[in-house]
């Protein structure tokens, strides 16, 4: 039995490439407002991302589109070499503003590889630029779509799923093909302070797709594990690294180990373990301003005493993990190669 | 070395019992207003208690004040039948607000018990009931000043202390204890949601006192452990069954899962073991409404699609417990029966 699923369009219409700017959905304040913040330069890019405007996949996009722009700024410069560089900067500012992911240094590599191979044909950058980094997110769609459907095999009928923070194409493309099975599924979302993702994001989006969800605090995981309440623990990652750690927002660790000793199965979704990260020594950890901590939507929520930490991401070791899901298939964190070995061939 | 440390004084200060009526601090928005709720009557008590005016050891002094308040209005009651049903009833009504702690129970049985004495002897209720609740509130803080003792020697110089929710005397006793025994020490608070008494009670109190306190979300304590940065989880608990079970605020069991798996000794301080609870089976867990889930400090954090989950404690099997501190010193949780032994001899 399948059914039809309406999937929330959540990826295409996030981040809008259009002719005067880059525009993106405020996730910050989304479901509660619907704005839209517009960027001209691939500087602004840069600074929404820093500053969360966008998250998961968000900025993915949201480098594409700054690589659009900087392309379209750089076709206005006098030399070859004048573009070479400005776009070599460009790509260098958008790949420091997140590191931990590797998703934005993985498409502005792609889009400059595009830009040199355009400028050495002696042709325009916009237009070529503008094509590549469309055609990036429509792959990254198609991958996630690819991944969504092995995701689904390891979820058996009437399972609670429990997700944290927001997967977003990962997560909703596991939905819809568990759905489209004909599986009955419910899903617990974490709220994931401080940014409140499962609360706002992935809540929102799982529950316009038709599947009953409840929200818990971060704290609240291992107590319903330990009612037997949780089926399967999935999320994505940010990271995972050939030797199957998992690098993803902070919080997975903590409710990974819980599933581990409650046996619950820690499923984490990735399109492909990064080839550059070996161990999770290779990747760069970002930590954010405290001071988001002691707020929530704005507000003031701590002891005007005290300081706060904000780690953004934790690393989950291979042994919490039970499979890695990817557009290729499911793998055990201890056999990442594999993903690899058509390739290598 | 020994150094002059200033407790907060948090216990009297929380109740106030007056002639005309308890007054309770709100604590649901202290430290940001410092506003106190009027009780005329037990009934007005048992419904600050259930709305969570008041926390941690807050609920025994309030109840001890509703019994206070109950044998002024027995007082005018015509008949001895009378003044011990309303007694009874009051009692009642008490304990049956929050369940899953044992101190309101207790603390009613004791002052039950006095005034059944005080009736059958032909005297007035009111000044000897107040007179007990008092005894009952010193007596409250000098087992915890002993706790404190006992418990600050389990934490080395230098320790960083991580806690959960608001440990109240007990976490503020034990530094206190630290302090005064020249060992430097500092604190990560959890900030605890969705009533943040981490970040607004535990920070608050420990920061007055002078120590260094930091902040997190719930989800980041095992990411700290990973990193080393933890030396002990320190935190009360509301109920430790005879059997070593540790019931405690929603996201013990997380942080102690975790704790356990890095090594980090978990410390669960409580006055006594609870001998009329044998194991966890026993205790009454409460559940709260789902709704506080999705607010924070008043203000929707949720999609409205979505329903929350809010079990307001865990139970930490006694595996993951490393130390239990009571009054009468420290115990294996497998060995609780020990803190007995004397009066059973």
């Amino acid at each position: 039995m399948t059914v039809d699923v309406p999937v929330p369009t959540i990826i295409s219409q996030n981040v809008l490439i259009e002719p005067d700017a880059v525009r993106i959905l405020d996730r910050r304040v989304f479901p509660f407002e619907k704005s839209w913040v517009t960027c001209r330069n691939h500087e602004d890019v840069a600074k929404a991302i820093e500053d969360m405007v966008t998250q998961s996949s968000g900025p993915l996009f949201a480098a594409a589109g700054g690589m659009t722009l900087a392309a379209r700024d750089a076709d206005r410069l006098s030399t070859l070499e004048q573009r070479r560089e400005f776009m070599a900067a460009a790509g260098h500012r958008l790949v420091n503003t997140r590191k931990t992911n590797n998703q934005i240094r993985d498409v502005v590599a792609e889009l400059l590889a595009v830009a040199t191979a355009t400028l050495d044909a002696g042709e325009p950058l916009a237009e070529t630029v503008e094509r590549a980094a469309l055609a990036a997110g429509d792959r990254y769609l198609d991958r996630s779509r690819k991944l969504g459907e092995h995701a689904a095999e390891l979820i058996p009928d009437g399972a609670t799923v429990l997700t944290h923070c927001w997967a977003e194409s990962y997560i909703t493309q596991t939905m819809a093909a568990v759905l489209r099975s004909g599986k009955r599924v419910d899903a617990i979302c974490t709220e994931t302070r401080p940014y409140l993702q499962g609360a706002r994001l992935t809540s929102e989006s799982l529950a316009e797709m038709g599947v009953p969800t409840r929200l818990i605090t971060d704290g609240m995981a291992a107590h319903l594990m330990s009612r037997g309440e949780i089926t399967r623990f999935v999320t994505a990652a940010d990271r995972i690294t050939m030797d199957g750690h998992v690098v993803n927002k902070i919080g997975t660790l903590q409710i990974a180990i819980s599933a581990h000793a409650f046996d619950v199965p820690f499923v984490a979704l990735v399109h492909a373990p990064d080839a550059q990260a070996p161990s999770a020594d290779d990747v760069e950890m970002e930590d954010r301003d405290g001071d988001e901590v002691l707020h929530c939507l704005g507000r003031r929520t701590a002891s005007h005493r005290v300081t706060g930490i904000y780690p953004a991401f934790d690393i989950t070791p291979p042994r919490y993990v039970r499979t890695v899901v990817t557009d290729r298939g499911r793998f055990s964190p201890q056999d990442l190669h594999s993903y690899y070995a058509g390739e290598q061939a």
